[in-house]
């Protein structure tokens, strides 16, 4: 699969001694995205053996403690290695405010460029996007503001049939157009067309991230058809009226989103104490 | 021992999978206490067993991350647990600054007063008492304002020796004087000296935690002659000019001044990736 999700913390606001708050590893074809950084995410990382250097970007949902408690620690500890590359870090624009203000505190000045991108209120659309994925984000409804993500990998360019390039005697210079599927044209003129070279890619796959939200098919647009969704639901149904008063979900309700959005695969998290 | 220790992280910076940073919890007769309290803390006192509700007072030494990233999301969980019962916090007074921002935009109101208690810079003295323990503070170098603290048992009274009350029919309420160091009357004017009814009660403990600090004998006076000494020694002497470069100590300068207070015993903290 080209991306895979790496669930690091998905208890709910209270942490326990080995269940983490919020934090997941989005892995698009080797290229590392991280969702939520509730407090371990880093202790997280190293055990699960994840770089945390390859971090490329970061998506903050909301101010909620157990869904960013980590991240300074996380950025600090980036900067203490010695990171050199940049990292984007998206998330409401108070997280910079905070940010700033422990490290100005610190007397830290980052050796790295954080390129901060600040989520406005009820926006949507896309936020990023490098050569392997395309992330944009949507509202959610919580008691702060609030933002899921969506992570689209990017459309793969189509697969060679080397023994059709060796039949043509194709020059290796013509490969990558052929790749993105055009025909080639031989010597005296016939056109061979590309899907006599080339066969379809593996489909692009989607992840979407619901975090903490209160049952709204607003979301639908934006989740629709995801190969994965994880959706936050910290209530069953018989603590439904609870749910709704916190701007939480039960477990249900979001089943229901996800057979609404013809949503491939559907994760419920976090695990409350209950 | 009145006064025992747990050491719930003392790693540098940095931290690993199993390895913490710094965070002490002080047991004074049962009563506890926080010093430092770096990310993850709060699962590490799970792990340990530790109560988080229990604890009475924490003490903050600076302003780096590895000894106060915890901090935000422990008092998060003693709120969200439902604490009643206030809490002491003391640190350097940006620490109420970026706790208040935190709260702020996590529209969290705490359920529990949170008594800050600033600590100025270069200030020494008692900073807490309560029935078990006073605490006091002292300066140290560091490359931002930095504090020590001293935990000294209150101490105990004498010890009643139950044969001897017996013999001279002493009435219960004359107990709590005599314990205090009263002597004792008989009916006929006979004074009975309260060391034929008492014993020494056990020494009062103590305990002092040196942050991350260079070398610097001006601590001498307030670690004198405790029973215990953490401190906190990044480097080996291999290391002095970086440990001198970075107000950091090495174990040979910390054992040193361990000898020149008299000090009991010394433990030597964090441990760094060296």
């Amino acid at each position: 699969m080209a991306i895979s999700v790496t669930i690091l913390g998905s208890n709910s606001a209270i942490p326990t001694a080995n269940r983490f708050p919020t934090a997941q590893v989005i892995n698009v074809n080797q290229s590392y995205y991280l969702v939520d950084c509730g407090e371990g995410t880093q202790m997280q990382m190293r055990k699960y053996g994840i770089k945390i250097q390859r971090i490329k970007a970061i998506f903050i949902t909301h101010l909620h403690g157990d869904h960013y408690f980590g991240l300074i620690g996380l950025l600090n500890t980036m900067h203490l290695l010695g990171r050199q590359s940049s990292l984007e870090l998206h998330g409401p624009s108070e997280l910079l405010e905070i940010l700033e203000l422990m490290f100005k505190h610190a007397d830290t000045r980052l050796q790295f460029d954080l390129n901060f991108r600040s989520i406005e209120e009820n926006s949507a659309g896309k936020i990023y996007e490098d050569g392997q994925v395309a992330v944009s984000n949507f509202p959610l409804k919580h008691r702060i503001k609030c933002s899921g993500f969506r992570f689209d990998e990017l459309p793969k360019m189509r697969k060679i049939k080397k023994s059709a390039l060796d039949a043509y005697q194709v020059p290796i210079e013509k490969i990558k157009n052929i790749k993105e599927g055009a025909d080639f044209e031989l010597s005296d003129g016939t056109i061979v067309r590309n899907e006599v070279l080339t066969s379809d890619p593996l489909p692009a796959k989607s992840f979407a991230f619901c975090s903490d939200t209160k049952y709204t098919e607003s979301i639908l647009p934006y989740i629709n058809k995801v190969d994965l969704l994880y959706h936050e639901a910290t209530f069953t149904e018989e603590f439904k009226e609870r749910a709704t008063k916190n701007l939480n979900s039960t477990a249900k309700q979001a089943a229901t989103l996800a057979e609404k959005a013809e949503v491939g695969q559907l994760i419920i998290g976090p695990h409350s104490a209950r």
